[in-house]
């Protein structure tokens, strides 16, 4: 693993408490977030404030799973380019996918911010998605409840900082064996899909580990990946359930080493120990 | 305060464990995610996955905080709409206020996405800010360490879903007196701020508390309501420390009963009881 970067060591005080007690002088690693620009043929498609770290592997990820590219070949070449206020991750981008995204482009009727990236509408913002075909991995009970755990071990920044997410990827039988790490859960994902691509790592062979919530968009990435499990420490939305369930993806969440909940598609968990009263 | 909202029970089953136990049936809260797209003067200008609640709350908030509009006498009206796949909030400019966003719209090279809004490039995104004048209100460390506790009681969506951000406003000798929840800590802060200049509360008179980390965007939404202290639960990005730095923002983090670390602006720290060690 590389030695723990992305974060600077800050030095502030911690007033007395209660009242009366002397302030001392703290110094805490704090993540650093730099604004990372996701440029195609010249023009920026978005901006976000992310981790400066693993920027290729983001840029990859996020290519990918916002559907502007549906291969590593599409994308023609990926250089990174520090400015003095952020980076520029400026991709070119295969001819035909290139002419494809421009005409997305012209058919858009004006600017769109947060939330959802390059999509204009209520429509274009709560996309289809693909159904995943196929069982694909099967979990045990265990491998599912230890997932966060085996997670733990892949985060050198939040052990320094305390304030980063992680998404990792866990193989059957042999817990986590890529992970990635952003002051945004997005962009660890985005981050972790782009180096498994990268590396040759099928994500269809596995199954995603999240340090956070289950929102809309961390389903949609998993999907867009063609992951068939995710399973995260805390909550899905009402929404990402119902895009989970209609996209054939099995959702492990509260996933916290004492077991798990189980909120759709079971059959990718191994049938002798899935016995439901 | 409301009843809670913005929760729907999901029932799914919890696997046994360790293996060999038997499965039983979990009732839950989900927290409920809708897309909300922001239309000015017929024009999408973002689409955020957001708690379907508060919506006027959240129009206004984001109008200002994203400097689209810099008063509440800007919108000339705003309507919110529910469509099948989500909601709209339609809002009218005055007429000035309508031009000058449509030649900012006009300039802006392409269609951006996530992280921040309506803007396409680094330099946009990490916008410069104006300089918080004057000290302002003064808290005492009892205040500000029992900041997040107070807030607690303004979290019904959270009792119940434990899966959702607050942000809230905390008056000197009064505590909280409003708060503001959703599943995105962005869209509770500007709810919030939304709420407040709806109701005619002054941001410069008090203090804003989040339940989440301090990121960027969170100083920027404050700094540009006006609000003079930031206390959160957790800790700032440096980028945002630094952003806070310069515009005058005192940054408290870590405030969790039993202390904080104040990391910039201690102006506003009552002097009696900040005695620098």
């Amino acid at each position: 693993m590389p030695p723990p970067f992305g974060a600077t060591d800050a030095t502030h005080h911690r007033p007395g408490f209660p009242k009366g007690g002397s302030s001392v002088a703290v110094t805490r690693a704090l993540p650093e977030e730099t604004a990372i620009a996701m440029v195609y043929d010249g023009t920026t498609h978005a901006v976000m404030m992310a981790t400066p770290a693993d920027v290729q592997d983001f840029a990859v990820g996020f290519s990918l799973t916002e559907g502007i590219v549906t291969g590593l070949d599409q994308i023609a070449s990926c250089e990174v380019i520090p400015h003095p206020k952020g980076i520029e991750a400026q991709m070119w981008l295969a001819e035909d996918r290139g002419a494809q995204l421009a005409a997305r482009r012209r058919s858009l009727a004006g600017p769109v911010g947060c939330g959802l990236c390059g999509i204009d509408s209520i429509e274009a913002a709560v996309r289809s998605l693909p159904t995943l075909a196929g069982i694909g991995p099967v979990l045990t009970v265990e491998e599912i409840a230890s997932a966060t755990e085996s997670l733990r071990g892949w985060q050198p920044l939040h052990d320094r900082t305390r304030a980063v997410h992680a998404a990792g990827f866990l193989l059957p039988g042999q817990g986590v064996v890529l992970a990635r790490e952003d002051v945004g859960r997005h962009n660890a994902l985005d981050k972790l899909i782009g180096a498994m691509v990268r590396q040759g790592i099928d994500p269809a062979q596995g199954a995603i580990v999240l340090t956070s919530r289950i929102s809309t968009e961390m389903v949609q990435k998993c999907v867009m990946a063609g992951c068939t499990i995710l399973i995260a420490v805390s909550a899905p939305t009402l929404h990402a359930l119902r895009l989970a369930e209609g996209a054939g993806l099995t959702l492990a969440a509260f996933a916290r080493g004492e077991g798990f909940d189980l909120f759709c598609h079971p059959q990718r968990l191994r049938a002798e120990v899935f016995d439901v009263a």
